[in-house]
């Protein structure tokens, strides 16, 4: 066993952490004023694309990506620069192009698109001429239960016909969210896991609608497409559009949720870390009833109890990531539910705390305390609440071989 | 010891009941489609208005108010009215004219102001033709501790001449404000506690300046006029626009603080209640890999959990009302800081139950749950963070004589 | 409604404080020593004959029992006298003849015992000449569930015949306990509630053998006749023996819960007042790194945190007793399985503060603090694990009336 | 970075768990029997002995001593046969010469001891012949402040006369405890952290009592020697006595606590894997209302939170020690501070929840769990408080420099 992490991650990193402190940072007020300067807009905005030109020359572009069309990162590689992320949640992962949920659209497309696929869809994400949206979770049904979906694919000659309505479609709202993929049911008669099927579907097909933005607390999330409900009204596409093969949806599905989840979690945890740079920040330069904050025993309790969880939390990231590239995602089952269970409570804890110590701008846009708590909150609902994870992670458990 | 209501207070609480499940909750949609059409718009809306009309009509307006300004109802008989205001916080209170911050505004105008005073702005306000913002706190200060206000209300003859800046003015950037009562520094040699005084401002006076509104998780609480930065830039008012007496701005800002945290209080308990409906109704209608989310164990576990908090809380908040009806406000701080403090962390645990029940609606606009629970979030936070009054409640408890 | 106690349960609440104050808490080291004295002894101590004798002369008898045989006290009254036995469980209650589970078995035989019966039982109890125990809980079943009771009790001509195994028979290892009320399924074929009855049995019984003492956390309970495990073996009782009438087993329990529960939540509650009691008297003495442990913002909030709750479920309780005393223990049952939950849970965590302010002390013998736990943590468990009442209060919740 | 244990670390990590498994649990029953029949006995009993001699056998013995005089082992090749040792707390640590306090008081002889003493002490505590006591703890002062430590050590002469009180000297109960090691100030005029030194009594010289024992809740924990108070008086004892230096007692505390703490928590882990064992076994084989407990959400989720805790803070613990190896005891100072707080906590609650799917047998001695409560409960307060550690973690996370 060994904690040290291998010289060529250790490189990257630094350079990752230098290209978010000193360029992704520092242009957050300009993505700000840009957003603010065009109410309508829901595409990428100026600064995006101007951190991605230099993240590309910084060598930091696709990282998120292990295999061919990727960097070479393995998983334990990636961690500690997908962390770094998060401390600009809005930023620098899109600056890096490996922003959600293009990352996992194309890890689904270089895993299973034929090459015609990649070279209409997945070349021009990993380039960020596009982006994608995913639609999976219906209104009206309990997503966390993939037999409830019912969005139908039907056969119709060799043509697929989507009719169905989907929400949280995240980035759709965006123009530039030229590919939707689209699971829904091809076989009703199918075994329960091998009904749906995925298609892939151009934003600006026939048929299809985008209804309306949802909010996240009160956040539209226009900085990265919103979350969009779109409609699927008989939405003809070619039989070549489908994803691997009718059937294949909830095996798609599956892998693709795995390098999802600790994605979600590894930026979590970095924006738990923003959350304590900033709080140490407040805490040495404010003073109430003739104290700094820094003196009070309630803020250094709350130092002390969030660097505990950081630090535990962070090493059962990396070791699911271990286990993903040397055992493979399945055989890390069970740690990739542990931390999608356990990261984002935690560090919704930590931005608690923080919020309440920075007082009234905590709440507020002044800091990115609240959007960041936002985001986290909504990550304890996202592939499925909370409660059906403890139930399957406690079903396996108590299953479990005894130690003794 | 009695826990039984009385008559008229039931009577009236039933009609309050009324009232806003067959007035105000229908109305919440129309509510919503007035705020989206016209986006730029801060003041109340013809809804709003309506609404008021038929509270009035229903004997049901200024019931907040003791004594002969008032409706002539006991804090703990107006106590489970508010209650039942806090099921739709955006409609019901404003609808009775019960809405912070005019409420406290009202109770000093009605307490300390002279007759000139209550004419001019008491009146207009108990009749909801305009409404109010209360300008106390401050950016870049902690502003639990008073001493640190910075705001310079300087004599220059009989004129009082204010200068400094506010924010978190509630309401204020709604031009139905009128009327801004602001705190600042008179006489910064006296003692600590004598040192600020509170001026009736006209919103409209040459060198008021509403700089910009706040959000609360990305909502900018439209419906009641947000909240403000307001800067004042040797604002000039005669010398009759003092509230009571110089100096004695903290001790006004003290009396002002009792009623209006019981109140939020109430109001937040009765938010809880609202999700308890929407979480009984959810449970019942959804099911999720075959089961009713009612037969859950984890949901059954946070509907009584709920119950008994919600009811000792409640009773701790009427036992509370009525110390202050009976002995006073002073005789009821232990209890008003312990509402202060354990309601709002209750109820955001119950709401954040709900939100995860719900799933994704839950925390957007298609459920009241998120925005429910970004009010009661900002509750931890207004007239002080949580932690300056377990301090402070700590600090009394370690005094107090032992029972035995 | 109304906060102000009655001015006779006013009078005779301070009568009891002084009593706790100025007898009992003084005699505590005697009974340690007593104790200590005699390793084998599962009596009572001289000590407690004496403070009885002191307590019948102070009028403080009995107080528990409402009714004809009891000190006509409601619940309401009797609550705060409850409260204050709790800081000094070992010795208030007994002393005041307040002790379960004599309590229970006072009020069941003076509920359901005939004239013959109470003579020969309740007459002895009320006087303190004997004490009893209550065997229902059995080992190898959950007795929470009442239809896995596996005591049979035979007819046998007009005799009783009982052959089963029970424990946490509380009080039984004293020789002092003549009576055992024994429950047992007398009919397997009822309707599930219709099977089990309740008999009255002398310890010295042929064939009834008190097998061994159960600790609780290590503590062996001695001073009030700790934890029996009791088998019987064929024990022949005659026909009127039995309480009520056959088939009324459930229901005695049933009756006989609600006021047991209620007069455990007082005086947890009372041990949390004693907790913070003794907090107080450390936090002003102690110091560490040279500042009073008082002036450390931890203890602030412990103490503030434990105020709030006490206050809060304190008012729960009294209105769970005044339910039961204006509309019946049944009326009462949301609120007795919300106290149930809650002030156990609550009084645990205030004895855990405590003890970690006591350092190492807290956990030893030293101070009263670790057995004040062990003894609420056992409440827990006492007439079913929180986690059926939970589930039993959640189905109810659910099933309730909105409010709107 | 590799989350993979080395082969040497597997296979003995697997014999120990053998062992455990096959000789230390089963003889759980006997130690039990043996303490039974012995109620005034303090010393190890015959069972102890003779699991010694296999362990021994099975080369496992004095494995957690790096170096020269130990096994060879480091600590992160130690650590997860530690937490095997915590299954069973009472036979496995003391059955591999792997017990506190006597592997704290070998690491401070083989590191600081002359040749003479290691003659006199080491040797025989390596080979198990005697066991030893630490007498660090006073009664009536705070101890986690070194600097409040009353016990005087005078010279005189050649020779150290100490006078003083100590208490929670674990084992020194127990006549085997030949020798104790006692801290004290030998000059009260030094700077803070240089008054102090370590001497080495025998337990049978003049002037040392043994006062009385102290119990932990109801335990009086004889089976490994019970926890002290002792008195000294004008014990006089030659100036080799002394460890190190004079003026090195605080410095040799501080090396002393590295260790143990992780010891500690490693065997803390090891108590959690017992009660998830046992929680595991009796959810499948118990039924209430019809279902089996292991069918219940609420157990589920316990099982769920539980393995994610474990996971997280073992990974913690590893890395600890693996820092401890490769950087030094002082560089992982954060970390052994993190664990020490985390550690029993996240263990407490999982065995609170293991005492509840329990019920009553939980709080008695018929199942392990209400003793390893006891036993984790006092880590919380062993070497300093929580609190004092998380004000400690807290300032120093404050002072630690930005992420970004």
């Amino acid at each position: 066993m060994d904690f040290a992490p291998d010289p060529a991650s250790q490189e990257i990193t630094e350079r990752a952490r230098r290209f978010v402190a000193e360029q992704v940072l520092p242009a957050e007020p300009e993505l700000e004023k840009q957003l603010a300067a065009e109410p309508a807009h829901w595409g990428r905005t100026p600064i995006i694309h101007d951190l991605q030109d230099r993240a590309r020359e910084a060598g930091l572009w696709n990282l998120f990506l292990p295999g061919a069309h990727g960097a070479g990162l393995t998983q334990l590689q990636y961690a500690p620069i997908a962390e770094l992320t998060g401390h600009s949640p809005q930023l620098a992962p899109v600056a890096m192009n490996c922003a959600a949920p293009d990352t996992g659209n194309m890890e689904l497309l270089a895993q299973f698109g034929t090459p015609a696929q990649q070279e209409q869809w997945l070349e021009p994400l990993l380039e960020a001429r596009i982006r994608s949206a995913f639609c999976m979770t219906e209104p009206g049904v309990a997503s966390s239960d993939a037999t409830q979906i019912a969005t139908r694919i039907r056969r119709d000659g060799d043509d697929w016909v989507i009719t169905g309505r989907k929400w949280w479609s995240t980035g759709a709202m965006s123009p530039d969210a030229r590919l939707l993929i689209v699971m829904g049911v091809t076989d009703p008669d199918a075994p329960r896991h091998r009904q749906q099927s995925m298609v892939l579907v151009p934003r600006d097909a026939p048929g299809v609608r985008v209804v309306r933005p949802l909010s996240v607390f009160g956040y539209d999330d226009r900085d990265h497409g919103g979350h969009a409900e779109v409609a699927f009204d008989e939405v003809r596409m070619p039989g070549d559009a489908i994803l691997s093969a009718p059937g294949e949806g909830f095996a798609i599905a599956q892998a693709r949720l795995g390098p999802g989840r600790i994605h979600h979690c590894m930026r979590a945890l970095g924006g738990a870390e923003r959350a304590l740079d900033l709080m140490r920040e407040r805490a040495s330069s404010r003073s109430t009833f003739g104290r700094p904050l820094a003196d009070q025993g309630v803020v250094r309790e709350w130092m002390a109890q969030a660097r505990i969880q950081v630090e535990a939390l962070r090493l059962l990231v990396l070791k699911t990531a271990w286990l993903m590239d040397t055992a493979g995602n399945r055989a890390a089952m069970t740690e990739i539910q542990a931390i999608k269970i356990a990261v984002p409570r935690a560090v919704l804890g930590i931005l608690d705390h923080a919020v309440q110590l920075f007082g009234a701008a905590g709440v507020s846009g002044d800091a990115p305390l609240a959007a960041l708590w936002a985001g986290a909150r909504a990550l304890r609902l996202a592939d499925g609440p909370d409660e059906v994870h403890l139930s399957s992670l406690g079903k396996a458990e108590l299953r479990r071989a005894p130690v003794l």
